[in-house]
């Protein structure tokens, strides 16, 4: 059906960006499958800078986008640059974007900070789940899962094109916070009952088993808690960050 | 260190454990990791037939639970009966609990149904978030995912202990529940502005990616939403299960 065919050294490359340190140095990273590709190609400000796709995709996707770079592969080729259990058409390497010089910080809006989410799954879901209700941007401690992670990129389900995410040293930076609300989830904080909608303000998010840290905790004004009727211990990171956004959105 | 060591048809018995058709025959599943065995080991009703564990783990627990069966191997068998990348001490071998005869169903309580929950991810989430939420029980369509999955028994954290879980022709249970408000998110549903502690009633979950089916939606008698700002396309089924729960409970 065609004859072009991946080198060892391209495909070599591919799978050294599932790893942060060459996300890192090539500032670039992959997504895969049909939907999430669309979206890239098709949200503003995102540079798809080239396309790995089963042969009928790329002549679908091609015509339409002509400036993008896009090669023809075998189903077995795209199985060995895939992260899917099951490779799905295309993956696409993209360009990060510059989340540091958004301004979106200092946005009059509510904005996310997470303190330590480690799972991919958490944490692409949480941004997914921010995008829903309109958070600006989202600050995350140095421990947080790279946002770039292939499987953070599949769980936000394309949002991570639309929402900046930044990585910071957390206590400090909600230090300079002055005069900003600043919303955390604790055992012991108010009950939820109904809806505010801060005008701006800060929702931090803590770690899936350890919660928010105290030295996170102490910039905390507004302590609250998602009541609790039944025996679960906690209940999922993503899930607590939707029912928050939920009240104060 | 010990000379007992798990026979051919022992981890032929366990692995065939990870394929739904051999839990139902055999009326049993498996849970792994030292958290989840202990709540199983600990939970009133809950009937832990058998467990394979680490040396170590074996010494600390046997004298708590004289009555369980507990069977030390090593780490290299371990990975053998494990379904987690990284095993974890443990694996226990459960009993089915008989969900049909709860009587749940009639409580006068806020019950889920499933319609379409198809990642065990999300179904695991699900349960627990039920679980923080209080509910009784979880009616499941019968194309969802099944409980006993690994993967879904892990991501309950345990709640899979306590909630019952049933499977049934969706549509048809609905239409057998009167007099009874059922729930259900949708795209033209009234917006959900404050808590509302309905005395009973159901709540509906639709698919990941298709929502509730119009067979099902036929028997929402309150469609709500939840209301988006931002531009996400849809929010994860185990969020959205969370904001609602949160809102109705």
């Amino acid at each position: 059906m065609f004859n072009k065919m991946l080198s060892k050294s391209e495909i070599k490359y591919i799978q050294s960006l599932f790893q942060k340190k060459f996300r890192d140095t090539e500032n670039c990273y992959l997504a895969e499958g049909p939907k999430i590709v669309d979206e890239a190609l098709t949200t503003p400000g995102i540079t798809v800078k080239k396309i790995w796709a089963l042969q009928e995709w790329v002549h679908r996707h091609q015509p339409m986008h002509p400036q993008v770079d896009m090669i023809p592969v075998a189903g077995f080729e795209l199985e060995k640059i895939s992260q899917l259990k099951t490779p799905n058409e295309t993956v696409a390497l993209i360009e990060k974007k510059d989340n540091e010089n958004t301004g979106w910080h200092d946005a009059a809006n509510l904005v996310l900070a997470l303190d330590g989410i480690q799972d991919p799954g958490n944490l692409g879901t949480i941004i997914r789940t921010a995008d829903w209700f309109g958070v600006p941007g989202i600050v995350c401690s140095s421990d947080c899962a790279d946002v770039y992670n292939s499987k953070v990129v599949q769980s936000t389900m394309g949002s991570i094109f639309r929402i900046p995410v930044t990585y910071t040293d957390l206590p400090g930076w909600l230090a300079g916070q002055n005069n900003v609300p600043v919303y955390g989830a604790v055992l012991d904080g108010a009950p939820l009952h109904e809806k505010k909608s801060p005008a701006n303000g800060i929702l931090v998010i803590g770690n899936e088993s350890k919660g928010i840290r105290p030295e996170v905790a102490a910039h905390l004004t507004h302590k609250i808690t998602i009541g609790r009727i039944g025996s679960a211990e906690s209940l999922n990171a993503a899930v607590a960050a939707g029912i928050l956004l939920s009240y104060l959105r």
